[in-house]
């Protein structure tokens, strides 16, 4: 068996058995494999894709490349949710403690900004004090004590992706629907999760443009997750405009907080990131066996919020993880930046669409984000929209608010969020929030 | 521009500008960009190919990395011949002689052996002495000097061939019209020469499979080569079986002397290489201005064989480049291998077929040729074949002679060769061994 002979087979649209792609999935995490094989070997998979039983296989060889963390003594199914990437998806930073606070184990590793969207790691470092970075041992001691954990990838688990992610990333081969979910997948299984629910975000601010793309994820995902005997509910949401109100690290610590205090999130510009956290706590709660139905979770959800249970959670989770309480309480009042800069209508008429990727862009620009790994994120920086879909405005009404300390760009970073916002002289017409989901049984539509 | 975005765009069956191609190559070369970009590139133009316009772009990018020779300072039209290998295709070794015996100067820059095909620089190389890293200096002296010379490729010229084709070698990422006639043809454009004659081999034995692959190949390297205003001609010829009767380096310079010689190549198993050889020596000597149409061409080449001036250009060949002339004189006698192996027919009937695919693949067995870079050949293995596609064959009769010093692997060695040949009940039909050639005017067939 060479490399060679493998990517030739995949280039010819032939499939691979186990052993062969935990060959050569192991021996790239070795580095007896080089790069310039696995990227063309991705390249082909790129055109040919995989078939259920390789999506399975490439993605256990995966796993089976490090550690997989065994939560068995803490009583309780854990459950996990993961979104394929959003603008101003703060969700897990409100949804972990939700579920956490209804008694169902919320272990969670996640990842930082990619590409437009932002990641919740980075989120939660904008808050001071804040450690990501924690031993499994202190992972596992942290959900034992309060039920919930959020920390970043750690080396000795899924090595392979780390490599492999990074490789992807400089070889056009990230829009793949079986290596991301491949990726995603070896990542949550390696976590020690006994459910998860997953939000496959499609539309312009999203990876997967069509629903079409995301149902195929949907569906690879949650039979990846099946198959490995951890029940997996994928829902189809709308990405066509940033979630809630704020884009970037400490903004949206802050819209989180908000929302979780309840004072935040209901008929107002955060209701939709409320919908679709109500609804993906509602279905882990479901997977976690407090509830039996999706519905019955969603209430469950928003009676946590509403009696402060769930804001006590996050209170204990930054805590436990070393980040300043007194930052979180009093977080109206703590440090805004410096600058702020507004970005107003030009005309008047309806808000059609807001180009999250584009806003998503901007907000990295204004130092929200990396454009290089190496590159430092400001936490502050961001932008706070004003209008959102459907809102009517006048000309010189401020659209959206942008937080940054440069300057120097103020000028083409306003114009650009000027043109994300569409003004039509028609109300759009309403667009679902919540698409479809996708469960062991196949695509059934949401209500 | 970033190698990523350029490796996005072909993906997605966009095309490359001139810049941009050549910075990649360039890029490529220097080493800014790494491997693992350029084997997914690669593999993504395998999938969505190259438009005229960027094939022979990438081909000027590719000869433009290194050194192009100057021979404007020797008189006459220089020609020169490349075949996309087959087996047992010696074809340069006579070729090369009786085109500069008849006055046409030939440059010629050649390979190594790839796959299961022999490489005309492994043969030369059995000549005791014979050397082929001649300096640029050199290589011009010689052609100045006999208006004949055959050696390697050097590090001055085109560079990224020889960094790209040991990448595509390993990737799945050989058969790819663009990049075979990119990498055949930059090295060809860099020798210095005016014109160029191609044979393009096709069937079992060949990397093109079909005759329309091939035919397709030729088209694309006829317009390259025109591109550059040299005049070429491709033949689409027969690699159903191998050429001649012998496989393996010494074993063919030996049928190749008798063949200049006028021994061997008139009625008998030689005569198909010597056929192939006077049309594709023809059609040189008609774009070197000796003839006025390839037919007088070939007449001229059978004289240049009948009157010895072609066997008397070998010796001075052999000479100048410092190969033992005892050898090539006395080269019935010459150190033969010390042992030999018979294949004999189990049944009796007509060879239908012999796979020179693994004829070739055998001799390399044998010690013919390399298995990885590494190897060493051994100059005297091979294999001498007694019948040829269409002689009528009895149980017992002997179809091959195989020379190794391997004995451990005769058994097996034995048994493909004798799977090779097909023995069927009915002679087979004929199948022509020149199929078309393809010129400026388009795809023309061959009487």
């Amino acid at each position: 068996m060479t490399a060679g002979e493998l990517i030739k087979r995949k280039r010819d649209g032939g499939s691979l058995r186990e052993d062969e792609l935990r060959w050569l999935v192991n021996g790239y995490v070795r580095g007896s494999i080089p790069d310039y094989q696995m990227s063309a070997f991705l390249m082909a998979c790129y055109f040919r894709g995989m078939n259920e039983e390789e999506t399975l296989t490439f993605t256990k060889s995966m796993l089976y490349s490090g550690d997989i963390v065994d939560l068995s003594e803490i009583p309780g199914i854990k459950v996990d949710k993961h979104s394929t990437g959003g603008v101003g998806d703060k969700v897990s930073l409100i949804l972990g403690p939700v579920v956490a606070a209804c008694g169902v184990p919320v272990p969670m590793i996640t990842g930082r900004g990619l590409g437009h969207t932002g990641g919740t790691l980075d989120k939660l470092e904008s808050i001071p004090g804040f450690r990501t970075d924690l031993t499994i041992d202190d992972y596992k001691r942290v959900i034992k004590e309060i039920g919930l954990v959020m920390v970043g990838q750690t080396n000795q688990l899924v090595p392979a992706d780390k490599k492999m992610y990074a490789l992807r990333d400089v070889t056009a081969t990230v829009d793949c629907v079986p290596l991301i979910a491949g990726s995603i997948m070896s990542k949550k299984l390696a976590e020690g999760i006994d459910a998860l629910v997953l939000d496959v975000k499609t539309g312009r601010g999203a990876f997967m443009r069509t629903s079409q793309q995301a149902v195929e994820l949907a569906r690879t995902l949650v039979k990846i997750g099946n198959g490995f005997g951890k029940e997996t509910i994928a829902f189809i949401t709308d990405m066509d405009q940033p979630l809630g109100t704020t884009i970037g690290n400490w903004l949206e610590v802050v819209e989180s907080v908000e929302c979780l205090r309840g004072t935040r999130g209901r008929g107002d510009h955060s209701a939709d990131l409320m919908a679709v956290t109500h609804v993906l706590a509602g279905a882990m709660l479901m997977l976690g066996r407090k509830v039996r139905t999706i519905a019955e979770g969603v209430e469950r959800s928003k009676c946590a919020v509403e009696n402060g249970t769930a804001y006590q959670k996050l209170l204990q989770l930054v805590e436990a993880q070393g980040g300043s309480l007194f930052a979180v309480e009093n977080i109206e009042n703590y440090s805004l930046p410096r600058h702020t800069f507004e970005v107003k209508a030009s005309e008047g008429g309806y808000v059609g669409v807001i180009d999250p990727a584009e806003v998503g862009l901007v907000s990295i620009r204004l130092g929200g984000g990396r454009a290089t790994m190496d590159d430092v994120i400001d936490p502050k920086a961001g932008i706070v929209l004003r209008k959102k879909v459907g809102d009517s405005v006048e000309a010189g009404d401020v659209l959206a608010v942008l937080h940054t300390d440069r300057e120097e760009i103020i000028e083409s970073a306003r114009g650009r969020v000027q043109q994300a916002f569409a003004i039509h002289r028609k109300p759009p017409k309403h667009r679902p929030l919540i698409l479809s989901y996708v469960d062991r049984g196949g695509v059934k539509t949401w209500m």
